[in-house]
């Protein structure tokens, strides 16, 4: 598009910003300076490192177009470096080639078909508890209305729809101490582990389709850790149990499932706790905005596997996607780099979007 | 015996000095000041904090009685408390009341019909490469020197002859990172421990007879670790297996058969690392000097399933065997005890033994 933004130089120069988490103070200036600059009539605030800009047109629908700011720590990619239509670098697909997305958006559309907030926000990357984007839900909720959301993830150009949600047990089983060379006046925990393990190994997850998507669940031990030392039997070993789980069950429905399963594996003395949990979020292609996102632009849809900050969204009933132009494979790689075209196309579905609405 | 010494009261006045291990010195001081006053006709030789005393009557065979004169840390039981004839508290029977039984002998037998030499060794119960006996070995052979050993680790009174071997191998299993939302992209190493511990679970191992004696071998998994972090599926985990395996295998036969038994459950990226390895002792009853304690004294005899000190006599031509007075599943427990009768037992078959010969 010869008439277009820079997308690609856009996105090179929030990458020259270095933004690890916690250090997001500097491109978050960065922002709101080429907000106030170059789009006045948005209403800006900023929360800490986060930074929200509203249209405030009375519109019968509001959009939110939401990013974080942070990237992992650098790998030897902490330079960007375009070679023609590629970007290379830290950041650039995700997500600051998203970012770059919605600066040139908030720039080039002052009167928009629906109401638009821009969401900056900081701590993505790191614990869920430190989240930005949950210092707003909790700071300033009002600013986090809208219809629908779209975040920038990067998803290969496509609409990944809601996403599955999360939850991790600590599973321990218990045993008896006794001298290796007498195993048998104890018991061995870690042994113990044998048939629960292989259980996990060829356990074939459930798979349902909701609204036309294919989720695909998954149960994995994470760690083990077991033993007291090199010369006692153990009586103790513990496995990390992640789950992911398809959105049309709640956390509590989904920790029932994975209890039931490990069920048969379990004595009174073993213990089965609840490490963390985080919901999925159902897809909601039929909201007449989503429709049509996924009508008119053309774009592939499929469910979102991972868990993502869509979840926040659709927890406070806001149905929320997302749609990014990296490639979500080179995330937090030292490979990681974005194409100019694949920009493009998210940039010409979203500014479809706002500028005609549903 | 109305007349025979006070080996309670001995095991006593030793268990009040205390001797955690590397700290052997007072005891080892006293003991060779209660020798230098009773038994003068003993070469008394120091190396560290060893002590070797042996008598040098140019007798046809050379008996080795030997003990360690370390503890593992008190457990609230540092104290002796003498209930009647029991004695309380830590090293009564682990092995304090062996080393008074060869006190009492060598202050008793000035011209025994064997050469005898006593050995009291530092630092048993830390690791074996800080052993006391492996210094005396090393540093000074000729005074181990004998044609049978006789070790006073506790064995409930009974003739324990020869020992197992240990060994400990690592396995690592392999697998390939990915996102736990994604496992099929990868492969979790931790699920592939599965079959390999339900075998060790299952597994039956030899116990072969020798000698007469029952031998009992042990192939158990004692820490396991594994992960990556809580979001990664895991592509190492790493098992600990030790063997303990009957004398009539050398270690070199006894790892063959590990890594034999492993071998169905194992890939070539994966690895077995032997990370220790003790030879066994074979039981030496027909010895003419163990023979003749076993029949006059009328003790039980039994295989030792454990690894201990008897091989490294074993190791360097000289059978050898344990006799100790006291419970050995008290051992290094807060309720470590020893009874007076069963310290007689031991003193009359050894006092019997070095005073008639075979």
């Amino acid at each position: 598009m010869a008439d277009g933004p820079d997308l690609l130089g856009r996105t090179e120069e929030l990458c020259a910003i270095a933004s690890e988490s916690r250090a997001e103070g500097r491109i978050t200036d960065h922002l709101d300076a080429l907000l106030a600059e170059g789009a006045p009539g948005l209403e800006r605030t900023r929360v800490g490192d986060n930074l929200v800009a509203r249209t405030d047109l009375g519109r019968p629908l509001r959009l939110v177009l939401a990013g974080h700011t942070d990237t992992v720590p650098a790998n030897d990619n902490a330079v960007p470096r375009r070679e023609g239509e590629t970007l290379w670098g830290l950041g650039t697909a995700d997500m600051k080639g998203g970012l770059a997305v919605m600066v040139e958006l908030a720039l080039a559309v002052s009167e928009p078909a629906v109401d638009v907030t821009y969401v900056f926000y900081a701590r993505e990357e790191i614990a869920a508890k430190e989240s930005g984007l949950e210092e707003l839900f909790v700071e300033r909720p009002d600013l986090l209305e809208g219809d629908v959301a779209i975040l920038g993830e990067p998803t290969d150009g496509e609409v990944e729809a809601g996403c599955q949600g999360s939850l991790s047990v600590e599973v321990t089983l218990a045993g008896e101490r006794a001298h290796p060379a007498r195993p048998w006046m104890g018991r061995n925990a870690i042994h113990r582990l044998g048939d629960l393990l292989s259980f996990l190994a060829a356990h074939e997850c459930r798979q349902p389709v909701i609204q036309g998507l294919q989720f695909r669940e998954a149960l994995q031990a994470l760690t083990v850790t077991g033993g007291v030392a090199t010369n006692v039997i153990p009586d103790t070993v513990t496995l990390m149990v992640n789950h992911r789980f398809a959105p049309d069950r709640t956390p509590e429905e989904a920790e029932a499932a994975v209890r039931e399963l490990l069920a048969p594996f379990l004595e009174d003395t073993d213990v089965v706790t609840l490490i963390d949990s985080s919901p999925g979020a159902a897809p909601a292609l039929d909201h007449p905005l989503l429709a049509a996102l996924v009508d008119r632009s053309g774009l592939g849809v499929r469910a979102k596997l991972g868990w993502t900050d869509v979840a926040r969204f659709a927890g406070r009933g806001v149905p929320a996607v997302n749609l990014g132009a990296g490639d979500s494979t080179l995330a937090h790689n030292k490979h990681e780099r974005v194409e100019g075209d694949r920009l493009e196309v998210s940039y010409r579905a979203l500014l479809d979007l706002i500028s005609v609405g549903p």
